[in-house]
């Protein structure tokens, strides 16, 4: 079914739920956090090399606020430079005169952005250690849940992103021990997506803490300080009104603890790219239809192929894909404004420009062209 | 003028200016701060005693959000039991289905709620230290004007509140170096206003940092943390809307620190209680004209001189008055529902019983009646 131009929705149950989605007022929070489980080479490619990682939410953060980073030089990337999703976040964002706001659960890294703080750790590498202690994992959803009743307040749709780098491994894991078949299944910031490695990290965390079923608990011993937090806030926002989680497969582990924990999830949605969407090396339809068949997932097609700036068209490849809630920050944008996907990769191309082409070229102004 | 029964506008020009402030979708962000002035004795009895202190703010957002504290077993409270204004503000909120977002400008004690963090330390006791370094209060600033420009766009009306124990000494020496007479004009949460005091304290900051008269780097030297964060946050908020500060003199300073960076100033009001605009021990009004003759004082007048509840009549009688927003907050509520002052009375005495009778009921019950 499709509700506007370039908005495809999956999922749902009736048509009546789905035309339930609209946004005449968003408010976007975006959840920065960071696990130990990234640093496992090879699972993450959200950093210009290892030692980035752990700057990437924090300067994901800061460009949305700013539209430059300052605790790295530039934009994150990958190591072959392909540039964050913030790009695409903040010019949806701009669009729609979206509010922003930041919340640090369990971020390496502080953002120079005021951050509401959710008094977290970074997480533990699941493969040799729990990502956090229970009362972490139970105090980032209390938090959560008050934020996100108030963020409901202000608005007809609360949009959540996350930012962390390795999130689908903690997510294969949650959704495991939550008794979702999601092996194979989840996606990956790179073309070529390494299940069998992830699926080693998550083989290795369950022999750790064999049986453990409760949403928390699994939080705690398998998942990351993101999910808590994530969970918390839609739950605090859908007492109020309607909220879109903003991401890809991640999310659909945050829908399984929110689902495990009771919360209604009649005004939850799943908001998401085209090329997470339709990713044939994973499956977010299929992980959402196993935990709540009524729960929509709308993908936006921001026809990142056809740009003219190939750190653009590299979505459309199959690299990055997703995060920082583009997706869902664009739905919301595509829905309040009316534009459809080519205006909007029109105003992302504006943004990347600014953003990452003059910066570049301020860049080499300063210290001479590249050597061949 | 009068607006709305119970609410009176003093200042502020034309009719038309303070018609201007209305409140139909009202946002409350409260900023929790600590000063080490608050520690030199007899300057302030915002906690039950002197250790008490520097809990109090904390506890205050604590309250505004569960309805109890967590750091500490019971609410705020002067020496002799008067209690927080939190009790107010959290009546206001929950009328007018107000949302709230707490802020953490240097308080020394975290609270346990999701608050934004604005990275500072406490103050210091400017008797002897400067409250901060310039790049501290700079970056409160920015991050106060990022945080109320987003608060702005989800409301007609961000309504500014504050908590830190000590503001009216910072804000009398911010005043005067910002060339506002205010010697014997600022309030007190005490019926005997402690001028002398007061002025001692200032005189020995200005001694340590004469002619001081830039904004900034008056609030670094013998200011307190909450100053730039609030001031911010109007300046952010006034790029979008409406902003109410509401407290009292410490307003003022807050006032005096916009006006001197060259804030607009056309959409600001402050909202206070009629127990400090009507402080015969202070002048409120005054120090606002000279500030600014624009700028409309709004106060509400909470009949809490007609209480059955002894610990809200207090405030009739000049203890404790305000704090917390509990005048801004009230008016936004008052504005948004229509409810007048004394519906606006039996609202927050229901709130005293709920927190603060029954509470002692509970403290009572477990530890047996308190010995003759």
């Amino acid at each position: 079914m499709q509700l506007l131009r370039d908005i495809v929705c999956s999922g749902g149950g009736s048509g009546d739920s789905k035309a339930g989605f609209s946004a005449k007022k968003p408010v976007f929070v975006c959840v920065i956090s960071h696990t130990a489980t990234s640093e496992v080479p090879g699972l993450t490619v959200a950093g210009a090399n290892p030692e980035m990682i752990k700057y990437t939410s924090a300067a994901d953060a800061e460009f949305l606020y700013h539209g430059h980073c300052k605790c790295i030089p530039a934009v994150p990337a990958t190591p072959d430079g392909k540039p964050t999703p913030a790009v695409i976040t903040r010019a949806a964002l701009a669009l729609a005169s979206m509010p922003l706001f930041i919340a640090d659960s369990g971020a390496k890294v502080k953002p120079q952005v005021p951050a509401i703080s959710f008094g977290l750790q970074p997480g533990g590498n699941i493969s040799i250690e729990d990502a956090m202690p229970l009362h972490e994992a139970e105090r980032a959803f209390g938090y959560g849940r008050l934020l996100g009743a108030q963020l409901a307040m202000t608005s007809d749709l609360v949009v959540v992103g996350e930012s962390i780098p390795g999130g689908t491994t903690t997510a294969l894991a949650v959704l495991g021990a939550l008794g979702v078949d999601a092996r194979f299944r989840v996606s990956s910031s790179m073309p070529d997506n390494p299940h069998k490695l992830k699926n080693a990290v998550v083989d290795r965390a369950y022999a750790r803490a064999k049986g453990v079923r409760a949403p928390l608990e699994a939080v705690a011993r398998f998942g990351d300080p993101m999910m808590p937090a994530v969970a918390g806030i839609a739950a605090g926002a859908v007492e109020h009104g309607r909220v879109m989680l903003a991401g890809g497969t991640q999310m659909a582990a945050v829908l399984a603890v929110m689902k495990g924990l009771g919360v209604p999830l009649a005004r939850v949605c799943i908001g998401t790219t085209s090329y997470v969407a339709g990713d044939r090396s994973a499956d977010l339809a299929g992980l959402v239809r196993q935990i709540s068949k009524r729960t929509p997932v709308l993908a936006c097609d921001l026809h990142l192929g056809e740009s003219s700036k190939q750190g653009l068209r590299a979505y459309a490849d199959g690299f990055v894909k997703e995060g920082v809630g583009a997706g869902g920050a664009s739905i919301a944008a595509m829905m309040k404004t009316k534009a459809d996907g080519r205006k909007m990769m029109k105003i992302i191309e504006r943004e990347y420009s600014r953003s990452i082409e003059k910066a570049s070229v301020a860049e080499m102004a300063a210290t001479g062209p590249p050597q061949p």
